[in-house]
C-alpha cells in the first residue's frame, strides 16, 4: 500500500497512538488501513456411487497458485455471505457441481499466510460436474485413489487425512488446528 | 475507496473479465482490490471461584460500537497470527487476564457485517484483571448473574447461551450458526 485510498495522497507506516503495531497510515487525512487475515472456504463433497462406494470429488487446479495440483474447491470467502455460503458457491464455481447438507468440519489457521481456511463436509447426491476455467480436471475419487503427492494445500491434506479417518469410524467432529506451512514439503506432480 | 492504493489513481467500480461481481478496479494500472470479511476473536474466560462455583469473565465496552454494553474479550484478528493466539492477546488487551487452554467453541457467520466471530472457551485460572482503555469495567459473572439485557452482541449472548447450556449437560461441541442481525433487538441499558 503506496497510497491512501481514500484521498489518494501517500501512505507512510507507523504506530498509532494507543495501537501496538505498525500500520498504514494517510500522511494527509490521518485514516489508519487495517490489513486483516482472509477466509477460505471450501467443501469435502461425499458421493456414493451405485455400488454405495464412498468417493470424494477433487479438482485440479487450472490457476496460479499450485496450477497442476489437486484440490478440494475452495476459494476466498466474499462480503455479504456466510462461510457455509461461500463454500457452496465456490464448489458450484470451481467444478459445477451441487452440494447438499453443508456441516462445519475443518478451521485451519495457515498464520503465515494471513489465511484462515474452513472446510465443510457436504453431500454431493450426483454424480453432476465439469471442469471450469479454474479446474482443467475435475473427479471424484475413491479414499484409497487420492492423489495425496499432488495436493495444492496443507489444509486439504490435513482435511482430507482426518475426514477419510473420522468416515472409517462413523463419528465426524468439527476441529481447529494450526498449519505450519514450514513443515509441509511441497511435492513434484 | 476512491484512489488506487498501489498507484494512487482514480477508482472505478465495475465487474473484472471472467468475474461475476463488482470490484474496486484501479482505472490507470488495472488492479482489482477485493474487499473480504474480516475476522474477529474472543474468549468465554472460565473461572471457578474458591467455592467452586463457575463464574465468567465479561468487560464493559469503553469504545464504540456499543459503547457502555457488556461483551465476552474480543477483536479484530490480525496478519501473522492463529485465530486462537489473537482471542488470548484480545482477551489480555481488553481486561489485563491471562487465559489457558483455549478451545474452539463457536463461528458465528454475522454476513450483514462483512464478519466472521470465533469465540474459544478459555480456562482463567487466577483472578487478576482490571480494567483498561478499552474496557471500563471488568467484572466476573455466575451464570444467574450474566446481564443479558445489557450484552453488546447478539454473538456474544448466543455464544453466552450455548456454553451455559452445555456447561450443565457437561459436554461442549464446537459449532457454527448463522447471525441474523435483524432478528436481534437492541435494547437500552
Amino acid at each position: 500500500m503506496k497510497y491512501c485510498s481514500d484521498c489518494g495522497q501517500s501512505i507512510v507506516v507507523q504506530v498509532p497512538e494507543g495501537d501496538h503495531r505498525e500500520r498504514y497510515v494517510c500522511a494527509a487525512c490521518d485514516v489508519v488501513h487495517y490489513q486483516n487475515p482472509n477466509m477460505v472456504v471450501g467443501t469435502i463433497p461425499l458421493h456414493h456411487d451405485e455400488q454405495g462406494q464412498p468417493k470424494i470429488l477433487l479438482a485440479k487446479r487450472g490457476i496460479e497458485p499450485r496450477l497442476g495440483y489437486w484440490t478440494l474447491p475452495a476459494g476466498f470467502l466474499e462480503n455479504g455471505e456466510t462461510s457455509s455460503e461461500g463454500a457452496v458457491r465456490e464448489t458450484l464455481e470451481e467444478t459445477c457441481a451441487v452440494v447438499e447438507n453443508v456441516a462445519m468440519y475443518r478451521v485451519l489457521n495457515v498464520a503465515r499466510t494471513n489465511q484462515i481456511h474452513i472446510f465443510f463436509r457436504a453431500d454431493l447426491p450426483l454424480a453432476d460436474f465439469t471442469t471450469t476455467p479454474e479446474s482443467t480436471e475435475v473427479e471424484l475419487f475413491a479414499f484409497e485413489d487420492i492423489p495425496w503427492r499432488q495436493l495444492a494445500f496443507p489444509t486439504v491434506h490435513k482435511t482430507l487425512e482426518d475426514f477419510i479417518d473420522e468416515y472409517h469410524q462413523g463419528q465426524f467432529t468439527a476441529a481447529m488446528f494450526d498449519i505450519d506451512h514450514h513443515s509441509w514439503k511441497v511435492l513434484d506432480i
